[in-house]
């Protein structure tokens, strides 16, 4: 079962707004089974539109379309699809009392005659009633092909297919079982993993595939196959999976797909421990990378942003005088602030970083990407030093991940790779 | 002059990877007056690759493509570029030293045969070196059609169109000049806006227009004009733009192109006044959008984020009595954390948020997505409540504009709207 993502809107063309939607929807249409064979993002364009619809009907099962339905002049997709499914539109009364209720009680702005305009639906299309927003998603079928539908608004179109788009299609077509594996590694790089691992990916049977995901020093392997029966083919991966542990022992830092920073999460659950952060040029992003996961707070105590000096001595108690001699980028420094921060935050363990994220700060002796970190606890703490060589965001999130795979060796004690 | 973009990967389709090169190449030959009209995202399938070429030369003059050159065994872009192309596999010696320098000098980690591979290019192509990793890029030509093939990871491909594809494809084509004028608002809907400038926008000349882009609040707007006479259309839309900053003035929080943090920022800079921020349920997020910028350091001084009740006790003498009589999200407690954060970081100005991000944690009283934030200076200090309705990643993200935005409002005096 094979289907196509279909994404309108010049803002995608122009760059001014990320794709998200697409890997969303790709990752939760994969879990049961769905393929997607391709992505096509077109602009605000009737012609390109209706183009695009006739190549992917041609290729794929079911089409999946986002974008193209807010209240503003620029959408024209609407009247297309009406047009393309020769229907007329009307209005649809729950729609239309859905954006009735969502300004009155929810948004309290004045309804305006666009807004109302949103419940207009072709009579051709089984209405998909959206919940969190005013355009409504439509169902249409053509040919023995699917065609839906919804608003390029994430939180909109992710609510639609969850209770919607996703529960038909499986009752629709009932397709093959898939099943994953994940693992991540850190430390070693995509070529090296392929040549530890060439005879066992070359002999992996046709149905199960192996892919590399490589993201900041970290690399998730997973493996996917498919079958029609499930037990089979979950022994089956297993097994394999399995072999592929054994294989790369020693740079595996979570047998599941998971962030580095839910291991670490992890890690202080089972101990039941907690953590604190003291940042100088990550500036909040570990902080952030923590709290954005749900149940942070169970071992997350705080963090202290120290991004001028003033602010090490003072919330971290860093003394003046080391960072006059060996400068605020220093061991000596990260020291004091893993220690501060574990003082005044009284938290279990800690990381501390500070370094040069650029364009702009480097010296000879310390260029931009020049970053020292300390993590660790009262009794042990670990250093090291980095050069990384990338631009200020990527710098930023490179330092984040191996900050906390620093404080990740010193909770499971590995050796420093 | 159009461009369409091809991107090749499993990952892309699986939804493992989520597409931030494209909106980067678009927002690039944008401003050079190439336009992207279509984008398409394909997976390591030799048959869909070469259909997604056959279709898109078709229709646009320049096909860039990325991803598909990594060392692993699931990469069969090259071989079929190769062949589609009608060339053989040559080693490019500039390629190959590039390869062997980058492993022995700045990874240090030992070569493989596949690196070495990577050195291979099409006898048929002019060879992009890649100055920040392994896989050249490949410049082919075709019936008067320009492909250029790059590797998928993003920094390699951005130092490639800027040091190399850009630049030549200006030469070539010597495009249409395009102009962009963009203004942010904030506090007001699309279909508001919409409803405000209808005339204006109906009244637009073909060759010049508008396009709405909300997100979390914000709606900017940018006109885009193309012409063959650069000063006679700058004059155009110049003036266009100030009869549009005219109609919504009440609006308008920036008239360039703008993150709200850089909006704060430029203020600060103006004033020669420094910030601090004191986060709760942001967790660091509002520090990290500030420090994501280059320069931060002038005016941020820092930021407590206080997870726990004693944090916020200890690091921002909050009262205790005051956290356990109004709870730890109340107007009194972000006061108070506010004035904290000021004292210890020395601050001019500071924004303080305390609330529930969900999915847990919520009461009937102070349910999910319930937020007190605070924002000024010591003289001066604004409040303000929030109840968001999103789920836990947009609530931070939605609390962290507002929060700036409040301290936008302190600053420049406006009224609450």
């Amino acid at each position: 079962m094979n289907a196509s993502i279909i994404t309108i809107g010049d803002e995608l063309l122009i760059g001014q707004v990320i794709d998200t939607n697409s890997a969303w929807m790709a990752q939760e249409l994969n879990q049961y089974g769905i393929k997607v064979i391709r992505r096509v993002a077109v602009g605000d364009v009737a012609d390109d539109i209706r183009q695009a619809l006739d190549e992917e009907i041609k290729q794929a099962d079911i089409i999946l379309i986002t974008g193209g339905l807010g209240p503003t002049a620029d959408d024209i997709t609407k009247p297309l699809l009406c047009d393309y499914f020769n229907g007329k539109l009307i209005i649809h009364q729950p729609s239309l009392d859905n954006v009735k209720y969502l300004f009155e009680q929810v948004f309290k702005r004045p309804i305006t005659e666009r807004n109302l305009k949103q419940a207009e639906v072709p009579d051709t299309c089984t209405v998909i009633v959206n919940k969190r927003g005013s355009a409504p998603g439509m169902w249409f079928e053509k040919n023995g092909k699917i065609i839906v539908s919804m608003p390029g608004v994430p939180h909109e179109m992710k609510g639609m297919m969850q209770t919607d788009v996703i529960p038909q299609l499986i009752k629709r077509f009932n397709p093959q079982h898939i099943e994953y594996r994940t693992m991540v590694t850190f430390g070693i790089g995509e070529s090296a993993i392929a040549d530890m691992i060439l005879d066992f990916e070359t002999s992996l049977p046709s149905h199960i595939k192996l892919a590399y995901l490589p993201n900041f020093g970290q690399v998730r392997l997973r493996l996917t196959g498919s079958g029609s029966n499930q037990s089979q083919l979950s022994g089956e991966i297993d097994e394999l999976f399995l072999q592929l542990q054994q294989l790369l022992k020693d740079f595996i830092i979570s047998s599941k797909d998971a962030s580095m920073e839910s291991i670490v999460g992890d890690c202080l659950l089972q101990k039941h421990k907690t953590m604190a952060t003291a940042e100088s040029c990550t500036g909040g992003y570990i902080a952030h990378l923590i709290t954005a996961m749900p149940g942070s707070s169970a071992f997350y105590n705080g963090s202290v942003v120290s991004y001028t000096n003033e602010v090490k001595e003072k919330l971290l108690a860093v003394d003046p005088s080391i960072v006059k001699s060996k400068g605020a980028v220093s061991e000596e420094v990260v020291i004091q602030m893993l220690s501060g921060v574990l003082d005044v935050t009284q938290a279990d363990f800690g990381v501390a970083v500070s370094g040069i994220m650029g364009p702009d700060g480097g010296s000879d002796e310390k260029p931009v990407g020049t970053v020292w970190m300390a993590a660790g606890s009262k009794d042990q703490i670990r250093t090291k030093k980095f050069h990384f060589r990338f631009d200020r965001q990527r710098n930023i999130q490179v330092t984040a991940i191996n900050a906390l795979n620093l404080l990740r060796e010193c909770m499971v004690g590995h050796d420093d790779k």
